[in-house]
């Protein structure tokens, strides 16, 4: 060291639990405030291990899981699907965020549909599935069409059984295994829309506007930022319902809500403890990323400003990588691609437009949906 | 392969002579674009390695040169004090870009002067310097205050003496080694501006707007963008100067020219073959950044827009990291650290503040430069 040398800060350090897409932008995100991530990663993870450090592991191998925690301040995890135990042992180490009651009430529909009502937030009507006798009896009660899911492990519409008419009860009982299973009311909304939220170990709180996000084949597509024709009252509602969940469980970290309008009413679908797939847009179009807030969050450091710079539309990725030159083409497009390899199906990216003109970025997304698409 | 397993397209890999500051946000900019880095870095370069793959080699160490090009689609570089030898070497193996020229024209002052005069670009007066009888005929033409620079390796103000009068000539001459020298007269200019432009492989030419910058004992410490009072005449002025040196060079990549202002009248004062200091409030305050740019021009991929998103302000964070609480508690900073150990007038990260309203950005930065002062 020189003698002109100056004292070297600590700078933090983070763990995440998976080794996906999220992880990968987190740790994007991080680089740039010098808080360098380490991830646990599956053996078909290669997104995050690409840009950071990554240590191949299962969930239940406490040894590597100790070692991966330590000179950590904070574990935090890209998915819900995290068992329990796995949370558990790593919070006796070193501050796990968001709180393990997050990733408990959100890994399981029942148990999540009860966490919502526990706060006062409005939800589809539901029922707990576990025979053929209690399905017929939700059925009655809650009438069809209605939606059969498996409590855990759905995601991007698997695990579900439409029940037009109660004939077909029995199928689709046989189709989920036939217990631990949600059968959810129809609700008949105008759109889904979903908030993006942001509270801190310290308490401070901040909201991303809400998000219109349009769906096919039960895999997200398109998010519109902000949501069009979104009012004050209807933001408010939102953030209402987010504040909620976040002070009821201590929440710290990035909090995602999936919303359904139905007239000027909100209803909560489902909750997830963390960064989201309809707040990718906040990399370019809001001031500081989903990303950065949720490493600023839960490891205590003061929040950014998460107001919207003009508007954005997020078209997903999937199945088929676009030529480079194809994409780019449009030059207020912004590829963000994962690493990883194409798949029927699979997220593999994601293009944000932002812009000063709703109509003009919308258009651009419809254009590059198209290409996404071929 | 899972047998729904899709093709994976080829994507770009590039290298980066350099493993410093500029390096690392290529590297940075690169991954969302499925666009991998490799370096080549000095035993002191930690930014780049601690987020790409870094080989550590000096630029005469052949076999290693060639091994590092192997499978490289384009090799460019993060300083123009690349020895020529190196770069030539690279170029007879993998497309090397800014080409050649601009390498060799950028890392002599002599050179870059007699360049910018061949493509009608205006400078400050000079001439060549190699002993007490030239320096003597230089004064008498050029007048005093005049600098004396070295012609090579100079940056951040150093390898410069100022001679306010004759009776100091012999001193400063001396000061600075007698030979391979260049004397530059004084401009009185009312600002420094920069201008930072982007031309791709196959002739696509963009540029950002010009941008104010403010050095302190030759360091920049802030640039303001766009350049408060820009008027489409003066662009239009700096662009035509950039223009000139692109096409001349058959330039590909980002390129940085430092300008003074006087009146009216733009003079050229040096030229940087890379992306620049002055260009790092792109990341936000630009539709797409010139580090992405950099890399889409030199693989010949379509240009991002270069428009500015409302006013930016960047500020240099030099010699010490303040505390992340500390920055951060302005919800509208973006921090950027380079992963560098402190040490006395070393340039170890930067703020931007972007925003609409160009007074409140102003101000703003100007109290984070307090907070980067302590």
């Amino acid at each position: 060291m020189s003698s002109n040398a100056q004292p070297s800060p600590v700078l933090p350090r983070a763990g995440v639990l998976g080794g996906g897409q999220l992880g990968r932008m987190l740790s994007l995100a991080g680089y740039p405030l010098g808080i360098r991530l380490r991830h646990i990663g599956g053996p078909d993870d290669t997104s995050a291990g690409e840009v950071a450090e990554e240590v191949k592991a299962g969930y239940d191998d406490r040894e590597t899981l100790a070692r991966f925690a330590n000179g950590l301040n904070v574990v935090t995890y890209e998915s819900e699907n995290i068992p329990l135990e796995t949370a558990e042992f790593l919070a006796q180490r070193v501050s796990l965020q968001p709180p393990i009651a997050a990733l408990a009430a959100s890994q399981d529909r029942l148990h999540e549909k009860r966490f919502f009502e526990s706060v006062g937030v409005q939800t589809a009507p539901y029922a707990q599935v576990d025979s053929i006798e209690n399905l017929n009896r939700a059925l009655a009660r809650i009438g069809t069409p209605a939606i059969l899911k498996t409590r855990r492990f759905g995601y991007d519409g698997k695990g579900q059984a439409v029940i037009r008419d109660e004939a077909h009860a029995a199928d689709a009982l046989h189709q989920l295994g036939g217990t631990n299973l949600i059968l959810e009311g129809f609700v008949r909304f105008e759109r889904e829309l979903s908030i993006i939220a942001v509270r801190s170990t310290n308490g401070e709180t901040r909201f991303y506007p809400l998000v219109e996000n349009h769906h096919e084949a039960g895999i997200l597509r398109l998010s519109i930022a902000p949501a069009p024709e979104l009012t004050p009252v209807l933001q408010q509602q939102g953030e209402t319902i987010a504040r909620r969940v976040l002070e009821q469980l201590d929440y710290a970290g990035v909090l995602a809500i999936e919303l359904f309008q139905a007239g000027d009413q909100l209803l909560a679908n489902e909750m997830a403890p963390r960064v989201h797939n309809s707040g990718h847009w906040t990399i370019e179009g809001a001031t500081v990323s989903q990303f950065e807030n949720h490493l600023r969050a839960i490891l205590g450091l003061p929040l950014g400003e998460t107001d919207a710079i003009g508007y954005s539309a997020m078209v997903n990725v999937i199945g088929t990588i676009p030529a480079l030159a194809a994409v780019l083409a449009f030059p207020e497009a912004h590829l963000h691609l994962y690493g990883k390899q194409p798949r029927a199906n699979r997220k593999l990216g994601h293009i944000t437009v932002r812009g000063d003109d709703p109509v003009r970025v919308r258009a651009t997304a419809e254009k590059l949906r198209e290409i996404v698409r071929t």
